[in-house]
């Protein structure tokens, strides 16, 4: 199987350069000075999640009249939002695919980029999605199964190398594995002395349990629901596993109940708005879990419900 | 009376790239295509505040001996951390003095940069440093009363003029005025076509009272502090009003609802947590009280109180 180079990885930050946030790696002050932190908060982006960096360079690689036919994507989450941007800033039309019981807000949060919402009985999102293919000739998009998507978030990755060249542990959340992919492949380039350490909810642990099988492990829908991660429901593909099993030196799970300190956290002595997906790095530094030394967590996403968050900074 | 120039402000910018953190300007997706928005999220610095710019300066400019004798400050708030992390950073004494009412939690972070901490009768702040500059010949940091602070402040500017260049407004929350003579004195030369505007609380609101009578203009102690925006309470001194009839081109005010307003947006849609002086800016934006065009709107730092923040957010 043909894996994604660093070469792919700096080629799409010359394509994406244009339309992401270069977002800064954040001191973070109140950290174990033994064990100082950064944090990369990919949270900034312009949709709140990493996402656009794949959405980007996955669209600048299509040949033009191909881009004009539009895209496809199937996602209640923030790959949506990430398409519909993306396509948007090409001036394309974007279908996005959504299950019936998407929650409004995210369906209206991805029309108000432009796109056309096609909502689906649950569990048909590819069978709608290919449908669609079919009938407008636009490109499917996949939230992480591909090359160009895994490069995009690879780009993550250089600009941590660039930005802390002595980095000595980088703490990713993994769910399809398409961030932790790229990331892996830009730091073990750039830093081949830093480790990478995959980080799961105790609640959605595939990888964990899959990497150390050494082949991909199923955990049923119903399982892998059961987190307050819902950025990380999903489970590597053949592809992004390939990738894993060649970057990553360790994983790390977490609690929900360490997501949600993690999330206060970050809020009062970071700033920042996480989503518990995102928070799951810095829960996994706030557990010591990780051996010692100059750590970068990426907050992957901030698209927490309002609900959601007030409960956990009142608690 | 001398007024900082841009050269002042690009020195600065050169003293303190190593220790502050280079903040990216966010495209707010969330905003009126016909006004887009970016934000400056100076709540993301080391201390969750603009205000490491001109500590870092101001350490900067000392000789070495006189930088070893360490440096003194008063303040209940941001400038406090900001100048015990920056003496911390340069391994220097700091002692802070600060009334004995202000919150623990506030001493706590303070001591928790290294700072010796001087508490004080209320409204005995100045003395107590000026005796302390005199038993240890230490040197007085101002907040906001010096060229080398509105330098180091300034160096935010540099930075929107760099990142767009294009930029039609400007918005800076206005306290002491440290920050908007520094931004402004930048933009001004960088970018002579934007319009500058300061934003206060309307229960703190004697900068545009006294920029509309063309002088300086004093509101009580007890009505500036009736405003949650607990940093924004100071007046301008002699040479900040100075600065701010040159570069200030209008002022709007905004209400307290208006400002928590502005909170949830900042959390919900940019995945920022503001203070609510650090908001005002944003509020102004979404009042539409400003002229239209490409806006930045400066959102100066983060340190509120979390059982404010998690009221504010569950309203």
């Amino acid at each position: 199987m043909e894996l994604v180079t660093i070469d792919d990885v700096k080629a799409a930050a010359d394509r994406v350069r244009e339309w992401v946030v270069r977002t800064p790696l954040l001191p973070a002050a109140w950290a174990d000075p033994e064990r100082p932190l950064w944090i990369k908060p990919e949270n900034l982006q312009p949709v709140g999640a990493f996402k656009i960096r794949g959405a980007f360079n996955t669209l600048a690689r299509l040949d033009d009249p191909v881009r004009a036919r539009g895209v496809v994507a199937y996602s209640s989450g923030n790959h949506a939002q990430a398409v519909a941007y993306a396509a948007r800033a090409y001036g394309v039309p974007a279908h996005i695919v959504m299950p019936e019981d998407t929650p409004t807000v995210k369906v209206e949060k991805t029309r108000s980029y432009g796109a056309e919402v096609v909502l689906c009985p649950i569990g048909k999102r590819e069978e709608y999605a290919d449908a669609l293919v079919e009938k407008t000739g636009a490109v499917l998009v996949p939230p992480f199964d591909h090359p160009h998507v895994i490069a995009g978030q690879g780009t993550t990755g250089l600009e941590i190398a660039h930005d802390l060249p002595d980095v000595e542990v980088v703490l990713i959340p993994i769910s399809g594995g398409g961030l932790a992919s790229g990331i892996g492949t830009a730091i073990r380039a750039m830093c081949p002395n830093a480790r990478i350490y995959g980080v799961e909810p105790e609640l959605a642990a595939d990888t964990t349990e899959g990497l150390a099988a050494g082949h991909r492990v199923n955990w049923s829908v119903e399982d892998r629901n059961r987190t307050i991660a819902d950025g990380l429901r999903s489970q590597p593909s053949e592809l992004t596993f390939a990738h894993l099993q060649k970057v990553i030196d360790g994983m790390i799970t977490v609690t929900e109940d360490e997501m949600r300190e993690a999330i206060r956290v970050l809020a009062h002595k970071s700033h920042l708005v996480a989503e518990p997906s995102g928070a799951t790095t810095v829960a996994a530094y706030l557990k010591g879990a990780a051996v010692p030394g100059r750590t970068v967590a990426v907050v992957s996403g901030g698209n927490i419900n309002p609900q959601m968050l007030a409960e956990i900074l009142t608690a």
